[in-house]
């Protein structure tokens, strides 16, 4: 039973129990008010690692315009090695320039004093408006009052400081049942809009008591990274901030060798955690209602990918799929559009399980039942291309108004 | 002084008028009611040149899943040689299958019946909801009826014929004065949504009754194409019916030889024409107020060409473009997305000639006034990379509330 794993698409592996216990072993977190928003909510968060030995990986955008914290993290922080994370909403940092820069190291020095660690220890994370100058005075006075704020159960005021236009936060503390003893994953996510991450996602931090040594812990968050927030779109917009940290402190004593089966049952938990995060994401997407999964089965990594996000990213199937219309006539056209050149091409589609579309043209089909199936909440798309051996998916939400009413009303 | 002209980015040259006066010698149309369309409004149309020696061109869209009467005129027509084309609104006869094939075969026979001209002397066209069977006997009997119509101001009828969620017809007829004397050149097209063409779009006609070898015919529109709809996008949806076909009867007496002054400046008519078409397309795109146009600058054909299309396509920019917000961030945002792995990337960008952003970082700027320029209902985004030498635009309607009524609540 778990209130988490709440989407039929990602199950809660065997071994991994939904605990709501906060953050792990060696790791507390605060969060405060600094003014960066206007509305006065939290908007700056801290989280440490007590452990002097902390091991780390992360992975960011891969946009060409990066956002002050995400250089500050790549060339002045020491990624396998993470003690502290900062981190702001209200404001990106992002087409800031140098004083962005110096606002961003002005962050990483605050948040080393606050925890009381190396400044090449910290890593920091913004979210919020493009282009806007962060108030570096703001957010060095509020790290050291967040300082003040630190502890386990913090994790849930931090994961509230980093929302931006997300309707509910996004967090889960889970305990792992390893061969050699149990251990614990907590995470904390934020991200509505502006989302198609590629290798990294949006904001989210990843604390584990377990001791992984550093390439376990890239090699685990790597894959975990591609199978979860690398498979999501609200709207096709990679962001210049995109930012996901994983830590382990190690004080659950359980250590996680590489290649053995602790390390396969770990992979499995962060595996689940970090899909159904996605999957929130996702579901969050700005003024969504229902969430599309697009399979796409064929003899071509390229063109399987590049079908599925066409799919995942088109308009038209979008607002299909927010109208409950089970319109596969445009999944054929986006399908054609992003295979441009392959004519004719033998497509065949089906819509919860529904074949809709065999070779091209379009077969008999239950017409209620697909209406009634296109209504629901999780609604899965499947398109088969000319051979086999490759299969990938994307997750995505639909387009309805309250995006454009986000989006065309608010500087976001 | 020209109606049809009005928009700053599209000039009328010196030596074309708007004369207003329907189809180009040798040229007639007609349209009827034939009942695809539930409405009962016309939906069927016919067009035949007169001349036994008519010279034609023609491009179709490029996606891997093409609708049957874009595969007939293909192996089926001579397309340097048309006669005729037959035309219907309220069914895209794709994803159709072989009953599909057959009904646009028989659509071609029977408007060459209709039109007394060889049937591989037809193009057919559709456009309208895809994946639904197109009924043969209602098109043959609409073209029937279609050419007991035909007359020289049958244009607007043919028009009308074509349309699908347009809000207003897209048409016009040009007198060009031409060193060896004046001709004429008459278009019809259609398109409001699934629009990101490439080297064709949606349904567009040209008529001239210049005399042309099929060579510049071929190369006319050819490069005309490139410059117009191959630029624009409203959704940056392919769709799998494009068509653009020029037709010339030769009728006016006047030869356009090739590489002489009557070829350049029928050149420049055609392209003013196809523009400005292309531009009401965009400006008709779903539920479209406002219509934007990125220039992007650099150093390399394809990073212009993936910045540009990106900018045009982001939901982001579309909604703030809808909701008259200058903001420049999400520009940012999707040039940096389009041209991943390039970090630090050197980006400026201005909005209606306001510097915004210089270097990629912020630069001061009047406020007030950049508000009031993105109220405008054509607004221009210039970004600059690196390099220079070269340099593409796209034309781009915005993303509001009637584009997700429009296609979240019908079945398009």
């Amino acid at each position: 039973m778990s209130a988490f794993f709440a989407s039929r698409w990602v199950q809660c592996p065997p071994h991994v129990e939904d605990d709501q216990a906060g953050l792990p072993d060696g790791f507390r977190a605060g969060a405060v008010a600094a003014g960066i928003k206007q509305s006065g909510v939290l908007d700056v968060g801290l989280l440490v690692c007590d452990a002097p030995d902390a091991v780390s990986a992360a992975r960011f955008t891969r946009s060409g315009v990066l956002a002050a914290p995400v250089i500050v993290c790549r060339e002045h922080a020491r990624l396998d090695g993470l003690r502290a994370v900062a981190a702001n909403a209200g404001n990106a940092n992002a087409a800031t320039g140098l004083p962005g820069l110096d606002a961003a190291l002005a962050m990483q020095e605050a948040a080393a004093a606050a925890a009381g660690v190396d400044s090449d220890r910290v890593a920091v994370a913004s979210t919020g408006v493009i282009g806007v100058p962060l108030d570096p005075e703001r957010v060095c006075t509020g790290l050291a009052r967040a300082a003040g704020q630190l502890r386990a159960a913090g994790d849930e005021a931090f994961t509230e400081a980093i929302l931006t236009t997300d309707a509910f936060p996004k967090r889960a503390s889970l305990s792992v049942t390893l061969p050699s003893g149990v251990v614990r994953l907590s995470a904390q996510a934020k991200g509505a809009g502006m989302i198609e991450p590629s290798f990294a996602t949006m904001l989210c931090f990843v604390q584990t008591d377990a001791a992984l040594e550093p390439q376990t812990a890239e090699l685990l968050l790597g894959v975990c990274v591609k199978r979860s927030f690398d498979r999501i779109s609200v709207d096709g917009q990679l962001s210049t901030n995109d930012t996901v940290i994983l830590q382990c402190s190690g004080a659950s004593g359980v250590r996680v060798a590489p290649e053995s089966e602790d390390e396969l049952r770990l992979g499995e938990a962060l595996d689940a955690l970090l899909r159904m995060l996605a999957v929130m994401i996702v579901r969050d997407g700005e003024g969504s209602k229902r969430v599309g999964r697009i399979v796409v089965r064929g003899g071509h990594d390229e063109g399987v990918e590049r079908a599925a996000r066409a799919v995942a990213n088109s308009p038209l199937v979008k607002t299909a799929l927010h109208g409950a219309d089970p319109n596969w006539g445009r999944i054929a056209q986006a399908v054609g559009a992003a295979l441009r050149g392959t004519a004719p091409l033998s497509v065949d589609i089906a819509i919860e399980g529904i074949a809709v579309c065999s070779d091209g043209a379009a077969v008999a089909h239950d017409v209620d039942a697909l209406n009634a199936a296109a209504a629901g909440v999780e609604i899965e798309y499947a398109v088969g291309l000319p051979g086999d051996g490759s299969e990938t998916e994307v997750f995505f939400s639909d387009l309805g108004h309250e995006y454009v009413s986000i989006n065309a009303e608010y500087t976001t």
